[in-house]
């Protein structure tokens, strides 16, 4: 990777973990508790790959990085808190993230659940306080965020994955489960940065069919790490979607034919980057990483 | 209660009812469970106070109930995932409300956290596509509205009310307590109907100090029903708050006592109603119905 990209990934992750001690900040009794424990997941190593997707696409139009940070910080928000639920007990029931117990595991489960809906309100406050935004843009990226992150987006996708489990599906159908559970939120952040930067009609499209594709590579390389990592990740040996009976690419198509489907995908994505026509080097460094293990995830 | 307040109160929860018939629908596979869930814990015989709060601020302030009619939702919304979450095992640990089973026994715990996520998230969507309001006054709401349900209002609250669970509380800290888990998004309420009514920065002053004593009030009177009424409310002999071995209003005052605490902070409630001019013959009725039992709750 060429030294200046390597640079600035490092650079804006430094910066939006400096955004975040601004804006989850610990104030003390009584809230002390709760506010350790949204910090415990906001800074346990995440590699940001969401903030970095918003950051990226508002400089495709030039939008300063400033002034995307607040939204970048706010997707980031949602996504933690999404992560926090889906480890509690009821749901995938997971001890471990990123080799660190989770929060129900660290703090107790109804902080897990109230840190949760913290970060999920904080993140729509965020936005809807940032001056650096009009109000007609902030509107816009909250009715944007929220339709890609509820019932019909990332909240809907990870109900089906829970009604689903232990149930076979077929492709169509995973490829549904993931583009709502994790694809949504990747496209709402790339089109949070094409809200920014005043993107026009055509480039927000454009951005669209990036993300779509670029969501569904990040899944079938994620579903292929989760076989071949399963230890380093989780801290077992079993990986946690076998231990749940879940269908994945892996278990439909094999490890060989799923990452060729991960190459096809991210490929489309990079040609709709391209036809953007935009200063788009940084996107395009985080694309071609996925499956490639430089890709933040 | 005059006739014609009475037919207010009837038809404003219906036209509320109606408003979520249309903004919670089913939509069928993969989501349909996930909405069934959200809309058990919507439809299930709630007073509503929230909303017709909402309602009745903004017809205070001469705004169409119509202009009003989402927030009020939204509003609603937040109230009831938090119901839905706080009756978690892992939170309250009630199997009943409102007479029927809670929605983690009626469907599952997944669901419970989920219906309760899509809820909250819901609500940020509804206000920030709100055609009726204008952009600058949809960013207040929000804003507002998650100031008042985030860390410093309703989560921290329950936070505070998990962390203290078997130590005795001062009154000093009860009332702290309570005005972050209840009060604050009653006075959010309110004050979101005097943002849709454009209220001057004094009116709205008076109507925020009208929401916390309202809110006291309304507190110290519920803390009384969940002794007199732990049978009918519960399905149980003993109250919950005795079960999680809560301070209340009644244990540290006696319920004599609690109740002229809860009379003196109606009254001051309703000066400050009063001291607006306005037409609030609706929101009187209201407040003096706290604690009197024709107040809905």
């Amino acid at each position: 990777m060429p030294v200046d990209v390597a640079y600035d990934l490092e650079n804006r992750k430094a910066l939006i973990h400096s955004h975040f001690e601004h804006l989850v900040t610990q104030t003390g009794q009584p809230y002390s508790r709760l506010i350790d424990a949204a910090r415990y997941s906001l800074f346990n190593g995440g590699k940001r790959l969401r903030p970095l997707l918003v950051l990226g696409a508002a400089e495709a139009f030039e939008a300063p990085l400033e002034k995307a940070m607040p939204t970048a910080c706010a997707i980031e928000m949602i996504h933690t808190y999404s992560l926090i639920h889906d480890d509690l007990p009821c749901m995938d029931d997971d001890d471990f993230r990123r080799g660190k117990p989770s929060l129900h595991k660290a703090f107790d489960e109804a902080h897990a659940v109230l840190a949760g809906d913290y970060l999920l309100t904080k993140a729509f406050q965020v936005i809807s306080e940032d001056e650096g935004l009009t109000p007609e843009q902030r509107v816009k990226l909250i009715a944007l965020i929220a339709a890609n992150s509820g019932a019909h987006g990332m909240v809907g996708g990870q109900s089906f994955d829970m009604c689903a489990e232990g149930a076979p599906l077929s492709l169509k159908d995973l490829q549904l489960l993931h583009s709502l559970k994790t694809g949504a939120l990747i496209t709402a952040s790339l089109l949070a940065g094409a809200t920014i930067g005043n993107a026009s009609r055509e480039e927000y499209a454009l951005m669209k069919l990036f993300g779509d594709e670029l969501g569904l590579a990040f899944q079938i390389f994620d579903d292929i790490l989760d076989v071949t990592h399963a230890f380093a990740k989780r801290g077992a040996q079993q990986s946690s979607d076998e231990a749940n009976n879940k269908t994945t690419y892996v278990t439909l198509l094999g490890i060989e034919e799923a990452a060729r489907a991960g190459q096809t995908h991210r490929d489309k994505a990079l040609e709709h980057l391209k036809a953007l026509k935009r200063e788009t080097g940084f996107l395009e460094h985080l694309a071609t990483g996925v499956g490639k293990g430089h890709c933040p995830s």
